[in-house]
């Protein structure tokens, strides 16, 4: 057993809701998957719905991680790390929410392939946040937690790239101004998801800086 | 007396500055719903002179605030927390003077009703902001402040859920593309302001975390 | 020799690398500077490419300096603190990159006045934080250190200005909603670099409250 794994407290409240959390918001971002491929309108109407299930499971979940935080006087990290990597998941979850609700009000029918392709950076994302936070539970494997970080650093380097791309050629083959501005702000809000999984990401790397 | 009061050292400096910042955000949010209600155009060109005046006062209050922090060596709280505190404050007067900035240059007449909607939601977090740091003087009532906290969280929720729709409306009526980026950079500018009051509640609620 | 030179442990690995990335930053803003005036197009395309690679220079500065956080048990100020501040020069050469990248994407080829006025700023400012951050290394001259981040604070207020206004003049001028979009995009991107350089100046400066 590393000195590492001594000086985290056994912690049997933070690293469940953690882990729940990002579960959940593994969840989300398949049914965001699912949601801008399909191309039937009853279908995405219902997985709209799911995401906007799915974002107040995620406030529960936020929710007992602060109550948590008022209630116990020792924590595995910083009281602060805490709130901000509960905050910076919770983020994310916004912004997968925000954009399913873009498409509803904007009445989207056709999305451009940007639109999946960012959807799947998320997603991508997602999955490293868990494999992130499932490995802070003990501090048994800070290479994988590491790793996980470069992962979701590199990934919101793509969806920068995605991004700025897609505007580019929206520039160039649409002609009706509107469309234009519809589009940027549903892949703004897609991108800006994948900010807020950096955030995370950082807030982690943050926490092994104090802790390594 | 709790035991909360008696860790709190006395101060007589930051919290009648944090108080005159709230006051003074107060006073700002409340032109900011009269400057977007009046029709009469010289009526609006006044007030929007008067949140200017209150946007430097603003900033002189700020200032006063760093200043007791290079000169004192202790503070009722962590110096970190004191000047994240009064950025952001400083923040929400920020987006409101610019919000009144751009009614202003980009020579919008008629507003929409969302303008309305979110300068009230504006003045309504303002409010809670003063109660929250009131109450975070001598922490003489914990249960006030978080409240305080809670209403602002839901204020920003309101907020993003009337400029989502009104964005949607927008979409639906408007067929002037210019308008309606005049417009959403309007919208965005306040939405922002509720953002602003937002963090500066998250930050009280982690001063919170870290005395309670 | 002053206490506050005494409290700072001799430091040789974090300091050198800061003033290497604000360097970086400030070759890449005279790069930016010649880029948006020249008028040859070979020109403008050869410099997008060099501010292309003075960001991954930029990008291997940062990765140095956590690199050393991760080795050094012992820093110079508190780890969050160089964490913050690396990030924060990052940023700020991130939407220089950005901006030259949209310039070349949106295929944009005159630029507005404004677009020269904002990378001007960009320079001033980078100067300010290479100024700052030499004279962080040994805490010799702290007014320097203040008046740095003060002049930073301003010139953010100017390119706030500089903003406001152009955007103002386009609504007039332009006619053109998507040529509108197009260059609001780019000048956004430049008006957030001066954001992210005023959010390095704040890291410094709560660094200076912290150990002044």
């Amino acid at each position: 057993m590393g000195i590492l794994q001594l000086l985290v407290p056994k912690d049997r409240k933070f690293f469940p809701l953690f882990q729940q959390a990002t579960e959940n918001l593994i969840k989300a971002s398949k049914v965001l998957n699912e949601m801008v491929t399909t191309t039937v309108p009853e279908k995405r109407k219902e997985l709209i719905r799911e995401i906007e299930h799915l974002e107040h499971t995620g406030d529960n979940i936020t929710h007992m991680i602060f109550n948590e935080l008022s209630r116990n006087f020792i924590t595995p990290f910083d009281r602060e790390d805490i709130h901000a990597l509960a905050s910076a998941i919770d983020d994310v979850l916004d912004f997968i929410h925000g954009s399913s609700k873009r498409i509803e009000l904007y009445r989207m029918d056709t999305l451009p392939d940007a639109v999946v392709n960012l959807a799947e950076i998320i997603l991508k994302g997602s999955i490293e946040l868990n494999v992130a936070v499932v490995n802070l539970k003990n501090m048994k494997d800070v290479t994988a937690i590491k790793e996980a970080c470069v992962k979701i650093n590199s990934l919101e380097n793509e969806a920068d790239d995605v991004f700025n791309r897609s505007i580019a050629a929206l520039f160039e083959t649409e002609k009706d101004a509107i469309q234009i501005i519809k589009i940027k702000e549903l892949l703004s809000a897609l991108e800006t998801a994948t900010d807020k999984c950096e955030d995370a990401a950082n807030t982690i790397q943050s926490i092994l800086i104090k802790y390594a």
